[in-house]
């Protein structure tokens, strides 16, 4: 793509953060957005000294405010809308900022591409298809959602922000992109947000024992971040098109047990260390496997990188981080 | 109850009117809200004259102007959150405005009702259950919706509208109740509704064939206004306790054909009309049926008004209004 100018909310996030590093090497410039509710200001720092990337701090659900002055009276090329708690501990932490701004986040984002002529791209998520029947899940599956359970506040957000971006593209003819994040990892994950993999590499490195749910035999797939970028430059790369509008999976279908994620790891770190058991908590996360035949057809994408290559690079940055600290 | 102070958001509407209604005869004082999107005038008008009736024309998605004079000073017992377009023609025209209402709208109610220490009651909908897999529907049944379908302005707003009104008990303490409303009629239906009820009225009462889609067998359950009315009233007048803050079915399980729904209209108007038949369209109404044993357990609440007196009623009020026009 021609240098474009980018508008991301959730700039200071996980993945926002790979995302602008991205966008930058290619050349374009990004306007970043976040209110640090779950995002990170060292993952701002990061490009603040970058002359394409201007930030605003501010809170999308209330508003963003285009009359900033990153904005230079630019015409934004294109808006994508990542921010959200999206950890089980940080959208339980703040249900109704999730809720809000899966709702009025993703219309004020809307009406900011609206007004742009620039093209819309949602962060939907594999929660979508909630506790899902159906596996591997393609889009076309409704998904299994309770809508008043304590995860609702932010599988509902998501399906509404889904719901109300697809009414902007019917009513208002807005070129919209929706995608459906599956679990996925990386460096500049925060410690804190309970996953599997942030915890096992945060256990690893502090000395300790690596903690197993159960005989670990549950498995997962999680794809490493650099991939999730690759899928989400393909498809802002694509020419408007009935097709293009539908929701996409991207996500590695590739199935590991957990005992797997951790003895990879534990070599990784420390090959003496002990791996324990324990019970299974109630809530264990729910598996989910994405079907990405949609993103193999429409993108000719795929993930390419492994689990050991991606783990060897997250424990890198994590022990940075902890040799930083 | 002893006399309540209640405020009610889409007072103007067929639902809204009936409760305005009863409330007003059992004592209690009623601030309407209303934008007119879809309620009509003429609701409010039926009680303007009332000492007890207090009215505000607003659109909740935007706030409910809580320094109205409407409201002099007074503390509210209960806020209930009737407002959305809720037959497909009327949300299809108004998708984003229906989203909003049940996000941002629901939202504004939640804050009144907690700034107030009042009582917060959810109108959601048996659209929540989507295209259901199981039939009849519990409380308990998770629905199969199509997050970014046509429908899904309607049916994710209202799925959000039960997260969030959640979120508010749980993360504040509001004492929220929800209703899930099955399909219903009565008198001040819309003529424009598009509901199956109301096109064959209104086309017998024009003195033409009535139209049947498909053979007629297909069954549909309807309730009617004021055995809704009632299990509302029972569910408000209940103490808080665990139990009262799950959504509670309210609708009639007897099921009855099309055919037959068009034999009783036409016997109760004009015995000669003919009924045709034409093909099925492509999307049909979903068939739903509730399961009621949680009214019935909770609020010792069942359906009382038969068919053939509901439509009695029913016509007899269009058959007024169409003298009127």
């Amino acid at each position: 793509m021609a240098p474009k100018n980018i508008l991301l909310t959730g700039s200071a996030g996980f993945v926002g953060s790979h995302l602008t590093e991205r966008f930058l090497a290619d050349g374009h410039t990004v306007i970043g957005v976040d209110n640090y509710i779950s995002g990170q200001p060292a993952n701002t720092a990061l490009f603040a000294n970058h002359p394409n990337f201007k930030f605003i701090q501010a809170d999308v659900s209330e508003g963003i405010p285009y009359k900033a002055a990153a904005f230079d009276g630019q015409t934004l090329d294109f808006v994508l809308h990542f921010a959200s708690p999206a950890s089980p501990p940080h959208y339980q932490q703040f249900p109704i900022k999730t809720l809000m701004v899966g709702a009025q986040g993703t219309q004020n984002a809307l009406e900011l591409a609206h007004a742009h002529g620039a093209t819309f791209l949602l962060a939907s998520t594999s929660e979508v298809y909630g506790d899902p029947q159906v596996h591997p899940q393609p889009e076309s599956y409704w998904g299994h959602v309770n809508p008043n359970g304590l995860r609702s506040c932010y599988d509902e957000a998501k399906r509404y922000a889904e719901a109300i971006t697809f009414a902007y593209h019917r009513h208002h003819g807005v070129d919209t992109r929706v995608i459906r994040i599956f679990n996925t990892y990386g460096p500049r994950m925060r410690p804190d947000d309970g996953r599997v993999v942030t915890n096992l590499v945060m256990q690893a490195l502090a000395g300790g024992p690596l903690t197993v749910y159960g005989d670990g035999q549950q498995t997962r797939s999680f794809q490493y971040v650099t991939d999730l970028v690759g899928g989400i430059v393909a498809l802002m790369g694509l020419p408007e098109s009935e097709a293009v509008h539908g929701p996409v999976n991207l996500g590695n279908p590739d199935e590991y047990t957990i005992l797997e994620f951790a003895q990879v790891i534990r070599e990784l770190i420390e090959p003496g260390l002990e791996i324990i058991h324990e019970p299974l908590p109630a809530d264990d996360p729910r598996q989910r496997k994405p079907d990405i035949s949609r993103a193999r057809e429409l993108l000719g994408w795929a993930p390419g990188v492994d689990l050991r290559a991606g783990l060897t690079r997250t424990v890198e940055s994590f022990r940075q981080q902890v040799l930083q600290a």
